[in-house]
């Protein structure tokens, strides 16, 4: 393959600055899922940890690096997941921690930034405002800006999770990908591609926050006017070059999902397999439930990336008990 | 400490016999829980594998064992969470796996152990009926009985959750351990007493099924006439008496919890955590909302040992959405 950013002994030596809390996450077969699904479908379980997604990879090597600077403060801006896992890294790590947020991010991640002890500060429009003011901050204040997937810190702690998929003794057809900044996708792509370049690296996004999958369809940066999905963790509209270039290297296929699939997929991992995750977690059974044929046979193996949800929205996804007495 | 059944070196050995699949699990800080309990959290989380249940660790051992011996046929009696393990350790080792249930057990545990390729015999009464027909089977049969909590391999298996706990970088004051046939409690009680003496070992029972905490009281086997309790996985009658002298040696305590603070647990752990639980995984957490004073200030660690559910059950059980606007 043509080289992406990435480099496989940096993403090694970026797995020794992890704390172990984020590695070796559960990878197992979810065989309760797989009627309805027509697949052989594995998981590999990003949120059960002390900020319940996998951001914490890279922010580990983004804190780990930076504590060993003379800098010690650094801001991002986050739709959530970043945040809280860049407050988490910071706060044992003795580092100032700035997030900006859009006001309208899931107010369940923002209590969890606040609680981690980072400044949050919110701004009165959506992601893409969040990562302007960020960058502002970074600026004005002379201090690391951690961006999302340009970084390639964060583009490295993602990727682990693909070297715990290749080093699995099971082997996959496909691996479906949420796609958002693009950071887990080459991190994780690259990864595959490297080792296991048979298997299929499928990224997945709402079709209501499509912009980085029509920029892999047409091979330019797309942007977009807004963006309307529940997938709040994947909800950009600017793409950024660098990644893109990275994601036309790695990935196979890139596909749009509908809202109602996120939301059957979130509803079929909780009724079949007893995990909560967030809409954005759900992108990859929302793909297959959009093309069962496509899968049909396969082994498939979906990350999901994170469970910081609004409960009460959730309880409202997963829908209200059967009527039927007991 | 005098000793139990248990030989350290042996749940090593038996750590050596389990699919990668259920060791090494989740362990981390819970942060999110501790304002309303009061203490520091850890969870142990036992739900992210094929059988979403610890049980898998003893199964593994049993079926490992049996699968080098001549008899290739085995039963044992479950609540529901046995039998999908030793259903799931039976089927990659190619042996016969009867489960014999009540028929009031939870049916998604029951479905589960069906497509797992078990045959399943329910009988019409509690889980103390299904051990004794699970007993005649294998007398008449002359088959393998697997009784859960007595057979030193299920004991083992559960052991080596101990072992994770006690080499964990974390120092925890006491660990909370839902107690049932009495495996979880012997296994886990055994190492952290063996490596960890001062960590205090408390067991935590429902009121609906207090026989073998009352058995511990008073030093002697105490047997009820029933079981009321939403936990089907702790619910016995009938304590085995050579796992109450075990855990005399290795339980600091034992207590009793009301199936109200076992909702308000598994609620908790849903709101705060995104972790299904079943009712005896959250027995834990039930004990200290019960007694935040006894806690307060300390480092405690719970074991999420399963997360079968009725779907519908848990529905109701976490509650409906908050009646308010998005």
């Amino acid at each position: 393959m043509q080289k992406t950013r990435l480099e496989t002994e940096r993403i090694r030596a970026a797995r020794r600055m992890i704390d172990p809390v984020f590695l070796d996450t559960p990878l197992y077969r979810c065989e309760a899922l797989e009627p309805e699904l027509g697949c052989a479908v594995s998981i590999k379980l990003e949120t059960a940890n002390p900020v319940r997604s996998f951001k914490g990879r890279g922010t580990e090597v983004v804190a780990s690096l930076l504590a060993g600077g003379d800098s010690r403060a650094v801001v991002c801006a986050s739709a959530g997941n970043l945040g809280q896992a860049l407050a988490w890294s910071g706060r044992g790590r003795g580092l100032d921690v700035t997030v900006v947020a859009s006001r309208f991010a899931t107010a369940a991640k923002l209590d969890r930034i606040r609680a981690l002890g980072a400044e949050l500060e919110l701004v009165d429009g959506d992601h893409e405002m969040a990562r302007e003011r960020a960058a502002a901050i970074a600026r004005y204040e002379g201090i690391r800006l951690v961006e999302d997937s340009l970084d390639i810190e964060t583009c490295e702690g993602a990727a682990t999770i693909g070297l715990e998929l290749v080093d699995s003794a099971a082997s996959f057809d496909t691996v479906l990908i949420a796609l958002g900044g693009g950071a887990l996708a080459t991190g994780v792509g690259h990864v595959v591609k490297d080792f296991a370049p048979d298997v299929e690296v499928v990224c997945v996004q709402p079709l209501g926050a499509p912009a980085l999958t029509l920029s892999w369809r047409q091979r330019r940066v797309v942007t977009t006017d807004a963006t309307d999905t529940i997938a709040d963790g994947v909800a950009g509209r600017f793409p950024i070059p660098a990644v893109l270039d990275d994601l036309l290297l790695v990935a196979d296929d890139a596909v749009l999902v509908r809202e109602e699939s996120i939301i059957a997929g979130m509803r079929m991992l909780f009724d079949h397999a007893g995990l909560v995750v967030e809409p954005s977690a759900a992108l990859g059974i929302a793909a297959i439930l959009e093309d069962r044929d496509r899968f049909a046979g396969r082994h498939v193996v979906t990350v999901l990336c994170g469970s910081n949800v609004d409960v009460d929205a959730y309880r409202r996804w997963i829908g209200p008990p059967a009527a039927r007495p007991y």
